[in-house]
């Protein structure tokens, strides 16, 4: 799923700090849980799961921050709906991109209902 | 380079217990690196280092440490040289491994001044 949007350049602007501060925020929040669960270690098996749990995230996190203007309204839908963004800080986003983000969340929202979550 | 000795059922306690003491030693120092690493980190970069280090450090570990009697005198000589284990934990072994385990540390040695270790 793509969106074909024009983004002005104060549209430009707005997205990126929003993006920038969400992936400092993810970040911020990984370095503070990989450092409780390495202090949390008492056995060999400890560091695999440390090794695992790293692996996973930060590939998670890589692929999430993808920064195409066909695929950003999604990017941000995302992080909104896992609270490292804020719709307040997408304020000056065009009505176009405003509403495709709250369809986005609206239908998620309904998607996780059915699915008992 | 395989070593085809024939092992005593004495031989095999002491060098199981010699084998697990030095695994036991360098997983802790890994599990308290790791945690030093951890500790330390500031920035996003730093997470992929810490992964990095586990990846590379736990396939090493896992290579090292084979307890096939074929290779076990390798193996043994290895710990020794990288401090793991003490020559003295493998009182007890046959005049033949510590002869074995002997040259190979000698010869590890003359291999290392020659590359102006």
């Amino acid at each position: 799923m793509t969106f074909e949007m024009s983004w002005s350049k104060r549209e430009k602007e707005i997205a990126r700090r929003a993006f920038d501060a969400a992936h400092e925020r993810e970040y911020r929040d990984l370095l503070h849980k990989t450092r409780e669960m390495a202090n949390r270690m008492q056995e060999p098996g400890d560091l695999w799961r440390l090794h695992d749990f790293l692996r996973r995230t930060l590939k998670d996190v890589d692929e999430k921050y993808d920064y195409r203007y066909s695929v950003l309204i999604l990017v941000f839908a995302r992080l909104v709906r896992e609270g490292w963004l804020s719709l307040k800080e997408l304020e000056g986003l065009g009505e176009d991109k405003r509403e495709a983000i709250d369809h986005i969340l609206a239908f998620a929202r309904e998607q996780s209902h059915g699915h008992g979550e």
